[in-house]
């Protein structure tokens, strides 16, 4: 069945990233996955293409083209090109960080940074999670007291993806008392005093990717970096996050779908017992349930970027995407990984790869246990 | 999130069913279900209302509608008024005999039978299954010895739904010992001698459902009888399964979707030590999944709903949509009936005829089992 | 693997127990399950057999035999011969009851009650469930009235097992307004007025046993009919829990494994496609799969059997072998009457009435939801 | 409840595993990890300790102790340590390789080998899997030609445990082309011209574990290095598979109950949402089920033990105990880490190294796939 969401211009960029993975991620991935992390150059490269920021007006260098489904068409080719863990690190530069940089920034700011992130010179992350706050976003604790014309700042955040690349950091802080409306954002930049970087955190997956813990100790934040307005960090954060999930689903379905190409021509070719192991009814049903697992979420994933691109997609339908690519990723490959018998415990095997990397998908941007308290308040369920 | 397929007529046609199955229907549905069968009466009331056959071309009493969505909608109508049995024999005749009817039909068997057929006079089913042959339907032995001009049927056929009442019986036969080549379609008429009824079968669920054993014994059918050319019967079988599993498809959904909401509704009422069982989280929990699973199967069972309107669903997505759709209101109406306790065990309440319901939709139309044999060979996994 | 756990005695009393059910029970049983009790005939047969009561003292009839293998083995032999239903009529007398009888009692209610019970023509139930008032016990609102020499009765149970034949109600009733202190357990009695019985409940599965709505209007209750003391009736319900889930995880293992063998020969002999359904890979992994899950259950439940019997069960030990038991039970029904077709959902295949009657047992006796919060709550996860 | 099955000489001998655990790896274990291998002196040190080689007789060194609990207690204690791959790396030399070489050997073998085995100081693997026959056994290619006193082999092993570190690999090779009568055992030992080691694979999990590919050109193994007669090495492995798979279903049962203990540790300390987590429904329920499976999978995993040590283990009892554990573990483990949030991502978090390890038990020493087909086969489904 045809996707039928994808038109022309989208089959056109499609190739150029096709081109660029191959060409320019591909071949040195797996040495970037031994070092944990890639080099800022990448991004530098990818920016010349037009890989990133496309959706920052043309004035500040982008092309003003606010279509999820070309950020989805970068994440896919990074996919079917076993290149995860770059993929995502642009991700949360484009389709995270852009909607923060291009819609809640001064004329003032959008000069500073913009062009820069366009061109890939100035990665960005977010700075949410903290040691003492995983799901509970409204319970952090970094502080920024006002100090008339900056902000004195105070705490730490972990798990931060571009941890050690990134240049800025959107970082959320806690400005007031109050849970949910004394939160703000404030942009941290490179080079500020007391701001520390950790080390880069060894993960079990998505080794290519710099996750760090960071650290701020008295770091002075001109009260030019705040994002937007002071106290409304919250319902920011909250107001991107189905774009974030949807970014996370379109990965973990097309995580899914390469496991599953990648496992039928391993099933083919590999024999037991004197004839392929895709002969057996075992490897059959098996792959015909992720083959059906795949073309279902597919066609609910694509229907919620639709949504997205119309400004529709509410909350509790981010979630339901992001909660069931994500569980439907993981039952899928651990399925395609043990037709691998030992080879998909190899790191050198692709699907071995793919699996420690999807474990992480049901926790980030919100475990799966975050999605169902969305999925379900909006069900309504105390009674009148 | 919006369903989006469907547009105004639709919507009206769902009001009129919706009505139908108010009035006519679901005051005596218990009653029916005690019965084991509906009264004929009922399919005429519905041939009144032109809610049967609307597919059949205007000259032969129809609409010409040939658009499944409609046929979606009276499904989904039937699950709402919990009177899924009655749906389901309406689905029989119309979803399931109307190609055959209408397409493998000449001028003269489209008079005989088509009038009939739309006003709810002429009841219609087919004979596939046998006794010794499920899922193997090439493995069918009732036999029809060409005997010039007519055919001597020997056989017999089980499970066959609206076996009580039904006039017409389109049944498949073996007119040549070749397995797949040696089948034909014959159209068994009520009143031809020899041809008997078995007692009603007793079911699990879907009481209302007449489901018999159907013998033939030296049963000389006229040649007029027909479908199509003798030969070709397993090829119009096959052709014409997608459609009848996308009408259990959509059923499914349906089904799912209604005890979703009546389980939400009776969550939210019920209380338990005391507070409404729907402040649990394990109940939240539960039905934030039952919810996530409902939004994704239907966005790929509406999807494959327009596929087969443009008459480009392959047998693989429609078993994809057939196997999903099946095992996943099984998953779900099982969930639901957990939380309402010993209530969900009793026949009066809805969720338990649904689960009971819902059992056998696993396996008819084409086992789980059959459904991944199909989409396993689609895959193409014995290698070069 | 030997069960090891069963003696000679045991054999011998499953030989005794094996032809009461192949001579009195089965012939009759589906016509049983069609009026929807037994005769209480039926438990007076099994009163001189011995079936009975065996754990009552000898001086009252029994044999003074407190070793809960027998009454696995009734329950056991009840299962193997399909009838299920009577089994567990009989286990909600014999298991259920014996405690609360036995060993509640005074001297002068042993006299009446004893004898008649052990010998089948008394027949006992347990009212505990409310139709305000399911998992939460403590929750009842059946009110008792102290007047002096007699207590006055209002309210209703509702799910109680035996509610047609028994004559003599282990009845949970209010007797002050504390949540837990204030219940206490009354024997009602048949023939009192006031103690009425609705309907006889239609119920998905478990046909041949009555259960039914109980209602209490102004119902005097001679205090001579207090068990135990006044007050402790949640604790003395709380301390025989142990025992009725025993009985239950018993019984679900048992059904289970019937269901396993059942279904081995059923795939040996239905052929499809040209072999046996069982030389299907599908066929072999599902049923090497069940074959597992009943191995493991049954390692656990006769292990837990043992402690009982040992009087160490803790109730956080009787509700992991509840949990474990019936979700293992329902699982692997389920997988079998899968292969069997169409078969599986007629009502004349013992495979369908298994499913049917394995839908309540996740429920009666405590839900799953509720064995998670006693098994959770004995983990202490609340920090110090 | 009890385990029951263990004596005061156990408890013992656990208190010497967990003094050694404790000591001497514990506080090296990360750096082995990192190093992909153990010092070869561990082994000796456990080899000084006892630890080694106990069910060797006496005249060799060992204590003559073949009683399979000892060998469970050594598993236990590593795993508790959080030091499995070194646990793994002794069961393979201890638990795997004994009965090989106490049992059929002659004196001379027994000489030369088992004081240096029990002694720590001559380290054992088991070379059995080929690159091209993983799960098919008797499919393997290793040619070894008679060459009159000695025997040339050429091939080629994969995925060998302790492949590095091994002085003496018990090697399976064809010395005909008979499929299963055509298998033979040698023992190739360190040092022998051609017998080359390929480099330490890297996988997933068990990252101390050296596990390598052996590639042998041209070797000479004298006869004397034969095990048991010639064209029997196919049925020895078969008879020795049954222990191997109840070190597995020992190993994955211990990591289990490891991960539940961490987990309810973890879950009563960390805060969110002003409560510890294991505060919320779904925490409690989450481990109710795994605290649930780790009792059940116990009682089946001690009877085997004891079932094995009695003679008596079938080898579908075997593949049972293996299946059950190794899934019940990777479904546990994957639960429990879930609930550390992000932290169960992180290598440093014992949890994160245990669901790594955990994912290849389900693939080593035969896929669950395999042991479905042993169990499956027991059940003779294919009629008469």
């Amino acid at each position: 069945m045809e996707r039928g969401h994808y038109g022309e211009d989208h089959r056109a960029f499609a190739e150029l990233a096709r081109g660029f993975v191959r060409k320019e991620v591909a071949p040195h991935y797996l040495e970037w996955e031994d070092a944990g992390i890639v080099p800022r150059s990448v991004f530098a490269r990818a920016g010349e293409l037009g890989l990133l920021g496309f959706a920052v007006p043309q004035n500040h260098g982008g092309l003003g083209v606010s279509d999820f489904r070309f950020n989805q068409i970068l994440i896919e080719e990074f996919m079917a090109g076993d290149c995860a863990g770059v993929g995502l690190n642009f991700a949360l530069h484009n389709d995270i960080c852009t909607p923060y940089l291009a819609k809640l920034t001064t004329a003032g700011q959008r000069e500073r940074w913009l062009p820069g992130f366009v061109a890939g010179t100035l990665i960005a992350a977010i700075g949410m999670t903290e040691p003492g706050a995983g799901s509970d976003v409204a319970g952090i604790r970094t502080a920024a007291v006002d100090m008339g014309d900056h902000y004195l700042v105070n705490g730490a955040k972990t798990f931060i993806t571009n941890g050690i690349n990134a240049d800025l950091v959107i970082t959320a802080v806690r400005t007031s008392p109050e849970r949910h409306r004394g939160m703000s954002l404030l942009v941290l930049e490179r080079g500020m005093a007391g701001f520390e970087r950790g080390r880069n955190l060894e993960k079990l997956g998505l080794k290519s990717q710099d996750t760090a813990e960071l650290t701020f100790t008295d770091v002075r934040v001109p009260k030019e970096n705040l994002l937007g307005e002071a106290g409304r960090g919250f319902e920011y954060l909250m107001s991107n996050l189905p774009q974030e999930r949807m970014q996370i689903a379109v990965a973990c379905l097309a995580r899914a779908r390469v496991a599953l190409h990648t496992t039928i021509e391993y099933v083919s070719a590999r024999q037991a017992f004197g004839q392929p192991i895709g002969a057996f009814q075992n490897t059959k049903f098996t792959l015909a349930d992720v083959a059906t697992e795949v073309s279902v979420a597919e066609a609910f994933v694509d229907k919620c970027v639709l949504e997205l691109n119309a400004g529709r997609l509410t909350p509790a339908d981010a979630a339901k995407a992001k909660l069931w690519s994500s569980e439907m990723e993981f039952r899928c490959i651990d399925r395609c990984q043990q037709l691998f018998g030992g080879y998909g415990y190899m790191r050198e095997y692709p699907i071995a790869r793919a699996a420690a990397d999807a474990r992480i998908t049901r926790v980030y941007g919100g475990t799966s246990e975050i999605m169902r308290e969305i999925i379900g308040r909006d069900l309504r369920l105390t009674g009148p």
